[in-house]
């Protein structure tokens, strides 16, 4: 396929972008275009081919965090293919299989950048509800056609990797794969997952590919048989005292996927001696008081990590496409996308909507 | 000087032992005598020359922790000479200038005992307040004459140091010099210390020693000079918002050495990307709630640290020597010790009480 460079498209006034965005606090994503902003020389133009769906898209639509300005276009789990490049963004060619994932832009010089976590960045831009750093207009996500990104935040797809079932890695895979390797999972270390949603059912399968022997805390009886075919070793049901009692101190690492406010301290009692409560699911303050007992008597932490830097995102579709990891999924219409939302917030999906893009 | 085996001594029935203990719940250590238990036969006998003041011992005698059984005789800061050993305590010979910590026994086999961190096994046995492993009877600590040690649980004390200020190397030393060393703090890394008290200037000592740009977190204009003197690069006076804010996100680790309730996020908030920070002085549930967000927005953590194992304690106490590190110190004799409460409990002593046993 020839490339079609963007200098063209440069010079003109880019067509306007059809997406589905919510128009105000809590309204429900439906059809709306806008006008997108002027390529660069480092970007990369793609057609949407799926777009899976993210519990921070309904925190975004209803403004959970108090930061989203209307109209949002949801959506940082994103498969495309390149439809035309930027002169500087030679990585890519017209065609080529690639996602983007929750940062789009960062200040590319600072410290954290350098080594590749430019989602810590001060200055990084968010796939939606941020701020373009060069024109100051505001960036919308992937419930739309096409999106304009910067080469260094596009990530190469694996020939390996089914499209649609690739899309939820780019947020919930990376959310579990980077802390897992980050603190340095490895055959024999036990690792516990809270919670078999999007993100848990993702860390269960990271922490088994890396080698651990894997506990699933879950309150649900019903996920057990789910939890093994998914690869768990051992599963605790959370709300069983005896249970919880049973594996105290037994655990080298414990992802917490659990996006509510629930109690952290009967998980910090299973960690061993040096054990880490990894944190990636619940933003809100942490209450009931946590313990400083707890994590004194026995040298634990408690750490916090978001998604995952950009290299670090390619390395982790390049494990799954080695690995044969995949993202369980529902595939739905973008007009399906209120219902989704519904049964989101019920708990009932396995694992991850993704939105079939040719519907929009 | 003659090598006096224990085993004569372990047949006869042994004198009581002359000491300071609380009688009661908040009652001032006053002169008291127990039934030592029987030596064995990799006891060391020490006759106690020094005992630092740790906060601790307060809350043992006033029972803050709900764990106190009396007489308390508190005390795990013990600097003494060796008065004869066991035929299995073939370390250490009469007239061995010796240490003993916070913990005086352990199961000795278990992992954590195996990497020499005896403090976090669960068999451990605190110097004081805890029950003997073997005979039941409860354990009393360093305000007294003598103490039976098993050689395992016996520091060396370097030539170099002087014996009285080496004194409270064994808790207030090792309760920050562990936590820094484990995370590996090393020239260039940029430390943080909360608090200014025994444990913090230790704090500061040994991240200066370990090569760190240090910034010392008080709430009193009074310490900043003071801070100088102790090696502090910056002070940050904790209750001014815009020091604070100028602080964020810039250090490595900081270690949180203040032993009451005070909120953590605005020193997570100062921590880098990776940054951690240390508890080691509260042991009551975090409150205000600690921000998840804070954490996760950094990859940021918070550890908890107690004291540090034995092998570790004896490097310390090696790094002490070399580096000629000693804690700064009030002497008192044994019948000043309400006064010497009284003192803590007002933050007015620079930074250790240490009881000169002589006076018993």
């Amino acid at each position: 396929m020839p490339r079609l460079c963007l200098n063209k498209v440069m010079s003109e006034t880019p067509a306007p972008v059809r997406a589905y965005a919510a128009l105000s606090q809590g309204s429900t994503p439906e059809p709306w275009q806008y006008e997108p902003r002027m390529p660069r020389a480092d970007d990369v133009s793609i057609e949407i081919l799926y777009c899976g769906v993210c519990h921070s898209d309904i925190h975004f639509v209803y403004d959970d965090w108090g930061i989203s300005e209307y109209p949002v276009v949801p959506g940082h789990e994103i498969i495309g293919r390149v439809s035309a490049a930027g002169p500087d963004a030679g990585r890519f060619k017209v065609g080529d299989l690639v996602g983007v994932g929750c940062v789009v832009d960062s200040c590319r010089d600072c410290k954290t950048c350098e080594k590749g976590l430019e989602q810590y960045c001060t200055g990084g831009v968010w796939t939606y509800g941020s701020i373009d750093r060069h024109d100051g207009k505001p960036t919308y996500g992937g419930y739309s056609e096409r999106v304009l990104v910067s080469e260094r935040f596009v990530l190469k797809i694996p020939d390996a990797l089914e499209p649609k079932s690739a899309a939820p890695l780019l947020c919930a895979g990376i959310t579990t794969y980077s802390p897992l390797k980050h603190v340095g999972v490895k055959p024999g270390d036990k690792v516990g997952v809270i919670g078999m949603g999007g993100l848990g059912h993702m860390g269960i399968k990271f922490a088994k590919a890396m080698g651990a022997e894997v506990t699933l805390f879950t309150r649900s009886i019903s996920k057990v048989e789910e939890g093994k075919r998914h690869g768990v070793d051992h599963v605790v049901i959370s709300t069983d005292e005896a249970q919880m009692e049973a594996a105290a101190g037994s655990l080298d690492y414990i992802l917490d996927t659990v996006p509510v406010e629930h109690d952290f301290n009967p998980y910090v009692n299973c960690l061993a001696v040096d054990g880490t409560l990894i944190v990636v699911g619940q933003l809100t303050p942490i209450e009931p008081a946590l313990s400083a007992f707890g994590l004194i008597l026995g040298r634990r932490s408690i750490m916090g990590s978001a998604v995952g830097g950009i290299p670090e995102t390619q390395e982790m579709l390049d494990f799954c496409a080695e690995k044969g990891i995949a993202c369980d999924i529902e595939m739905i219409q973008m007009q399906e996308i209120g219902a989704a939302y519904e049964r989101m917030q019920k708990g009932d999906v396995r694992y991850r909507f993704v939105i079939d893009l040719e519907s929009l």
